[in-house]
C-alpha cells in the first residue's frame, strides 16, 4: 500500500505541474496576441491616413481605437488567467510538499508490521512506534501548515482543500473568459456601427464624392465604448464554497451545508480577479483599478 | 507630383503588407492558444481521475469538455480571421498591381509637359501622346481587373473599392470577435454551474463524504451547453454596402444610397465566415456547417 501510494502521489502533482506549464504557453500566446493586436491597431490607423481618402483615414483612425481596446482585453484576460494559475499551484504545492511526511509515516507502519510478522520480541518495535507517533505529528503540522485556514481536526478529509480550491480555480478562469468576452462584445457591435458611417456608394462619374460628414458621430461611437466599459460590471452566477466557515470551536457550523456567512469577512475573488484593468480610459488607461472595485458584486463571494 | 505618388503608393502597400503579416501572427498566437487549451482539457480530466476523488473526477472530467470546446472556439475565431485577412490581402494587392500602369502613366504626362515646355515643335510629343493614350487604356484594363464587379465607368473614384473592402474585411473580423465571445459565454456560464456541483464543505470528523451525487445534473449542464452550441446564430447590425449595385447599364441605380438588392444573389459574407465549425458536437465534432447555414441571416448581406 505505502509503496503504491507513493507511485501515485508524485504522479499526481507531476500531472499538474504540466497543466500549469501549458497554462503559461496559453497565457503567453494570449498576450501576445495582445501585442499583435495593439501593434495592428496602429498600423491601420496609419494606413488609412496615407490612403488620402478622408472618410477612410478618419473611420480606419476609430477603428484602431477600438481594435486596440480589443487588443487591451486580451492581455487583461492574460493577466486574469496568471490568478487563476497561481490557485492551481496551491493544489500542486498541496499535493507535492505534504508527500514527504505521508510517506515517511507509512514507511515506518509498514517496518512495524514486518518487524512485528519476522522478529515479534524485536526492541527495535517500540523505537519504532515512538518515531511513528513523531511521524504522524509531523505530517500533521504539514497538513495543516499547508491548508492554512483549514484546521487540524479536518486533515481526515485530505480532497477537501483540493475540492476547494478546485472551484476557485475554475471560478476565476470562467470569470475571466466572460469579462473578456463580454468587453469585447461591446467593442465589437460599436466597430459595427462607425463601419456603417463609411459610405461606399459609387459616385456617378463626373460627380465628386462628398467630404466625410461623419466625423462627429465616428467620436460618438468612441465615446459610447468608453461610456461601457467603464460601466461594465460582473454578473455571474456566484460560485459558492463552505470548505472554511468553521465556528469559533474549529467545527462547520453545518457540514455539507452552503455557507452563509456570518463573520461579514466576505473575500470577493472572483471580481477581485476581474476588475484587473476593468476602467478603462482611452489612451489614458488607470491600472488602479478603484472605480470599479466599487462595483463587487457582494454575492459572488468566497466565505473567509 | 509623378515622383511623389510613386513614391506614396508602395509605402501604402508595404503598410498593408505589414499588417497582413502581424495579423497572421495574431491568428497564429490564437491558433496557439487553441491548441494548449484543448491539452489543458485533456491534462484536467486525466488529473482528476488520478485524484481518487469520485466528485473531483466527475466535475473534473466535464470541465475538461467545455474547457476542450471554449478551445475549439480559439481556433474557429483563428480560422475566421483567415478570411478577414484575406480581403485586406485584396486591398493590398489592388495597391500594388494598378500602382505600376498608375506610374507608367504618370511617367509619359510628366515627359510631354517637359517637351511642351523645352522642345515645343519636336515630333517626340505626337509619339508620347499616342503611347499617354495607350497607357491610360492599359491602366483602364488593370484598374478593372483588380477591382472584379466594380465597373470601368467607376474607375474614376479610385477610393471606392477601398472602402468596400475595408467595410467586408472589418465586418467579417468584428463578427468573428462577436462569435467567439458569445460562445464562450455560454461555456464558461455552463462551467460555473459545473463547479457548483462539487461539494466542499467540511466533513465532521468520523462521519464520511458521501459519493458524488450530481453525476445525471452534471451530465445536463453538458447537453445544455451542447444545445446552446448547436443553437446559436449571430445577431449583428448588418453592414450595409452599395459599392457593387449596378443595374444594367452599368450605371448605379442610386448613387449615395444604401442598396436594396433586386438580383436575388444576396451574397451572407459575415454569416459565411462565422459558420464554420458552428454546429458542435462534443467529442464528434460537424464541421459541414451545413445546419446553421440555414439560420444565415439574410439582413447581414453584402449585395453582389
Amino acid at each position: 500500500m505505502a509503496s503504491l501510494r507513493g507511485m501515485q502521489q508524485p504522479e499526481l502533482s507531476k500531472k499538474l505541474f504540466k497543466i500549469i506549464k501549458s497554462e503559461n504557453h496559453a497565457i503567453g500566446a494570449y498576450e501576445s496576441a495582445s501585442r499583435e493586436r495593439l501593434s495592428i491597431a496602429s498600423q491601420l490607423s496609419d494606413w488609412g491616413e496615407a490612403t488620402g481618402d478622408d472618410s477612410v483615414s478618419d473611420i480606419s483612425d476609430k477603428l484602431g481605437v477600438l481594435l486596440s481596446e480589443i487588443g487591451e482585453q486580451e492581455d487583461v484576460f492574460a493577466q486574469n488567467l496568471e490568478d487563476y494559475r497561481s490557485v492551481l499551484k496551491q493544489i500542486r504545492n498541496t499535493e507535492s510538499s505534504v508527500q514527504p511526511s505521508r510517506d515517511h509515516k507509512a514507511k515506518i507502519s509498514d517496518e512495524i508490521a514486518k518487524l512485528k510478522y519476522k522478529e515479534p520480541q524485536s526492541t527495535k518495535i517500540v523505537q519504532l512506534e515512538q518515531e511513528l507517533v513523531r511521524a504522524e505529528a509531523q505530517n500533521l503540522v504539514a497538513e495543516a501548515q499547508m491548508s492554512e485556514s483549514i484546521v487540524i481536526t479536518m486533515v481526515a478529509d485530505s480532497h477537501l482543500q483540493t475540492r476547494q480550491k478546485l472551484k476557485e480555480a475554475y471560478d476565476l478562469h470562467f470569470a475571466a473568459t466572460i469579462e473578456r468576452a463580454e468587453k469585447q462584445i461591446m467593442l465589437a457591435r460599436h466597430g459595427r456601427r462607425l463601419l456603417n458611417l463609411l459610405d461606399d456608394s459609387p459616385v456617378v462619374p463626373g460627380d465628386t464624392r462628398p467630404a466625410f460628414e461623419h466625423s462627429a458621430q465616428a467620436r460618438l461611437v468612441l465615446n459610447d465604448a468608453e461610456e461601457d466599459l467603464r460601466e461594465w460590471a460582473p454578473n455571474l452566477e456566484p460560485i459558492t464554497s463552505s470548505a472554511t466557515e468553521m465556528g469559533s470551536n474549529l467545527m462547520p457550523h453545518q457540514a455539507g451545508a452552503a455557507a452563509t456567512s456570518d463573520t461579514g469577512e466576505a473575500l470577493t475573488l472572483t471580481t477581485e480577479g476581474s476588475n484587473v484593468g476593468a476602467p478603462e480610459t482611452f489612451g489614458q488607461r488607470d491600472i488602479s483599478g478603484s472605480s470599479t472595485t466599487a462595483q463587487a458584486e457582494p454575492n459572488q463571494t468566497y466565505q473567509s
